[in-house]
């Protein structure tokens, strides 16, 4: 006798007379239930419940009803991520397209065909993991498929370019109840106005997945503890988070690469000790990095933060609203860490944006409010791209990400405002970030070194 | 033909007649007895020993046979790391549980039926790897399935709780000769005494697995040299370590999350230039971090480091016994590096211990001995829960690590001795860690930069 | 109806009378040409192009052809990484070796029989990924499978050890064109003087491999943004690059585990706004992090370095040819930062090699030239092993890297030139990383705070 706990939703299917390419959804319900009525004892022999594996070869699926798990150790797995920018082309005009070898994303692609509903993202989730009562759900894997929302739609100011809008009300995973111990992994996420959203967790893990293209890519919300989002790659819209957390404890954040756009890269409230640490985030706007709402003793280590102006003509009209003033990072709560982080902005005067009568030069690090902050040896640099050569690299490529590539001998230097702590704040802690003239803080309520 | 190198558990031992939810551990060692018989050449055409794969699907295996793994080349591969909280279950009552959903934890599930022996761990493996003479074996992989030891069982004290007592004698898997390149990821290990012990590793690989609620997680024993331990989910019990090793020489620990609770979150003992780098550590007792028996040249860098006070009523009886002036981090060694850390200690005053006569305040970063260590820009904050509105959140929660989601603005501050460095060690080097009076060291043995 | 988009290969080449053990490359070339047959429609009910999974379960696999990949979305997946030591092998004698259990490399193995060719590595590739047009391929995925290169080659000297050369002209993977969202994982790489080559790589993926006994690992070539090599154990050949990156933006190098040899462990050329943190580098050679051609803004933190002698008596005869004033991390560019980074040198003298008259002294860090450079609390730690206990140690022992264990109770003190900053570079900041007479720089022209 074999296992009956591994179902290739494309034979379970057929063997059900069911379309699991029309509808992957009802497919994936169906087998739940099979699993429930299989695995109905809670204990026998120590055991009863083991869940299953749900596998889902390469392919194009259809969703058209919401698949919906309410069983622990139930794994979702294809075998590839399938990302691909659908952005660049639709971006792309359609005679060009014409000779493209492919349009759409792939691998083993979920297309959330729901209606979308942006009042309530878990009506709009592909997958929705929800269930009352004890324990909580326990270690669920998603692993290496990929979820589409295929387009966007036009918001309410009826814009044309409404593939650009990042939003269409659709979701990828949304958990909705507490869990432990799940595992997202090697997945791939594109076109959702929200890509993974949990709410209430503990002990999870997101490492090695590919969010991009996305309203928001993750956001942790409830309360949480104990978490890891690792490895990943991601970048959200301007008008979401690629990282965001709420009300959590002991989160770590370490070594993904976030890049733009994201109205933030990481954007923590009420999270306390916590690590942010050997990342790499690349925005286009102010407040790439907040952490806000009293976020306490959290530790931002060891990360590369560039900020430069949006290089590609079809995303130039949109931003995130903020202006240069408001600080790459920025701080309101007490005795958090930020230690040993590159700060590179890369930007030309003509794009910044200052209130009335502020210091013309944008912010780096803002403590908003607080105290027992400690900000030490981190390296902040600033330049702009007014060169011929720069200007060349500019115009001839592609991409988003062009001024990356931009190496400081090309460059001239942009005065910034290293570190400013603001009357709200005292007793803070800043080392080693800057020459005298590079920060505003008030030397009586703070304590300062600056360099010489 | 196909490849007669992939073997599902359930196809093969229904195939021979035998039972594999009864005994895995006997498929298993029938599985390597055939493949040593069809790879019994050493070279055939460039090749003749390529190992092969045994895929367990979701479900629940007894193992009353030890697995016992002599050959390379060999994956073991689940679909499941299966964790639930067997702690949680154990200490809730029958009536509650009457209710829940499940009560085991699942996914790809061997359960260890061995006697366990708390002399001799490997006797109470469920997987023991071995082999003598040449080479060393090479690239065994263990991915994604669950190592359940079940039940704790009383210790001599003969106490109540028993569950509580993280020993059992039983270990996942213990690999006791010398090996090359083996990988371990995704797996869950749950309820053990020892989790993972491995002895004489060369470029081991352990990575994104799920290792709690076993008395000790992952220990390197033996010697060895260039190996990983990162992204990875551990929490012992108050009696083991959450990672221990000796002997060894670059060892990179990076990215864990290390909740409790562990005697030490990490020990390392007569370990040289290795990393512990962007790490979150949390603790319930002092010595969480402990580099000794002449650990050298090491780099603590990047950690997350919080203790505070065991929230939970079954567990609040038992800790490591050590008392607060012991430090949070303490090394015996020399030229070891710690720099751009963040200490935090959240804890009342009624809970700490200080033998008679010490400075009552609780030690962050001890150098108990050796020379030539480096210890900068790291950020030891101090608080204490006195508060209504911490109290009122502490009795509120049932899980274990709710104190990490208390902020400062809910907190007093608790007095701490930043940096100590006893008179056995000198010629150390301290800066930007405190304020004079927050340092215990002998200036005129020792160079220190105070804090303004 | 079940997925046709996942194939097995010794299933697909049984059914189709082709010999996959005898060439692999022949049968993955006849899959893909199936898969484009199939997936011929761009655009059909908004798909069309999944891609499909190329499975190769454990075993010996000759390649005589080389595998060219064109479709987008294509994964190939085996079971095994399959690593092991052919250096020590090919190094044993033939009496010793009669005893040995294996003796090639194992898991799902590609062995890759192409004649190989020096001047053109992408001839030598075991697979070659190369596609004109738009889009660029996206998500290509390899895991879990070994590529082996099998012997090592004369090179022009006519030297008898040729297993030591690192040359045959083979390469494992060679992306040669334009590629988005590419991931390799889990995989093998042995005995190839090219691992895994990719040009003009956008969100790529190298996570968790295994490359090792290659002439070099991994190299990025043309240009790149925005990409991830981390968590993999990684040494190359002493003429070889462990990874090197040319003209690279936003590439994020963390927690690799790299050891020797590799005549540069990371060598970035003209790469800007990088991360390497938190890896743990260990070389023989100086020379082992080289930031040049003007790499500007990134960010060196939270790594361990190591460097020390050649142990290994087959291998002492060669090394990169740099002499010790070279340094141990040299930067050619602006604005870079080298933050909390711990750096040992255990070297006797007799090994080390100057220019006449240079300094004495092996140098830690240097600024070849450049400006703005911002390098701050790196812990330098120089030791010789002259004593008898050390060498006791390292004679005793087999492998390549010993040193490591010795502890720095068992050295002596080595006099190190922690901080060079020559005359052509300026304005550069160094603050706490040595003592006056340990950093040789013109104080007028840079920012340095000694320590006491």
């Amino acid at each position: 006798m074999h296992s009956h706990n591994f179902y290739d939703v494309t034979v379970w299917a057929a063997e059900h007379q069911l379309d699991v390419f029309a509808d992957i959804g009802a497919v994936i319900n169906a087998i739940i239930a099979e699993i429930k009525q299989r695995q109905a004892q809670v204990d026998v022999k120590d055991g009863g419940k083991p869940g299953a594996t749900i596998f889902i070869p390469a392919g194009d699926y259809h969703l058209k009803t919401q698949a919906v798990i309410d069983v622990s150790y139930l794994k979702i797995v294809g075998t590839g991520h399938g990302f691909t920018s659908s952005s660049i082309r639709f971006n792309t005009t359609p005679d060009e397209i014409k000779h493209w070898h492919e349009v759409w994303p792939g691998g083993s692609r979920i297309i959330n065909d729901l209606p979308g509903n942006q009042a309530d993202e878990a009506q709009g989730a592909a997958i929705l993991v929800e269930r009352s009562g004890n324990p909580r759900l326990s270690s669920l894997e998603f692993e290496n498929f990929c979820i589409d929302g295929l387009h966007f739609v036009a918001d309410a100011s009826g814009r044309p370019d409404v593939e650009n809008t990042y939003e269409n009300g659709k979701t990828g995973i949304y958990i909705a109840s507490a869990n432990d111990s799940t595992r997202i992994t090697a997945m791939g996420v594109v076109y959702c106005e929200h890509g993974i959203t949990i709410c209430d967790a503990d002990a999870l893990t997101i490492d090695n997945n590919f969010i991009a293209e996305c309203g928001n890519c993750i956001e942790l919300r409830g309360s949480g503890q104990a978490s890891k989002i690792a490895n990943n790659l991601i970048g959200a819209g301007y008008k979401g988070y690629s990282i965001y957390a709420c009300n959590f404890g002991g989160l770590l954040i370490a070594a993904n690469n976030i890049f733009p756009r994201g109205k933030s890269s990481i954007h923590l409230s009420h999270v306390t000790r916590s690590n942010i640490t050997s990342n790499r985030l690349h925005s286009f706007y102010p407040g790439m990095l907040i952490l806000d709402q009293g976020s306490s003793e959290n530790l931002v280590e060891g990360n590369h933060l560039l900020r430069d102006h949006e290089p590609w003509a079809p995303m130039q009209d949109y931003d995130n609203g903020l202006k240069d003033n408001f600080g790459m990072v920025v701080i309101s709560g007490d005795n958090n860490s930020v230690i040993a982080n590159h700060l590179s902005q890369c930007i030309d005067a003509q794009y910044l944006k200052f209130p009335a009568g502020s210091d013309p030069r944008p912010v780096a690090i803002k403590v908003q409010a607080g105290s027992g902050n400690f900000i030490a040896t981190n390296h902040i640099v600033g330049t702009t791209t007014q060169t011929a050569e720069s200007k060349a690299l500019a115009s001839a490529c592609f991409n988003t990400q062009v001024a990356a590539l931009l190496t400081t001998q090309q460059l001239q230097a942009l005065p910034m405002l290293h570190v400013v702590v603001t009357a709200e704040a005292c007793a803070n802690t800043v080392l080693d970030c800057g020459r005298a003239e590079e920060l505003s803080i008030d030397l009586s309520a703070n304590t300062v070194r600056a360099l010489p």
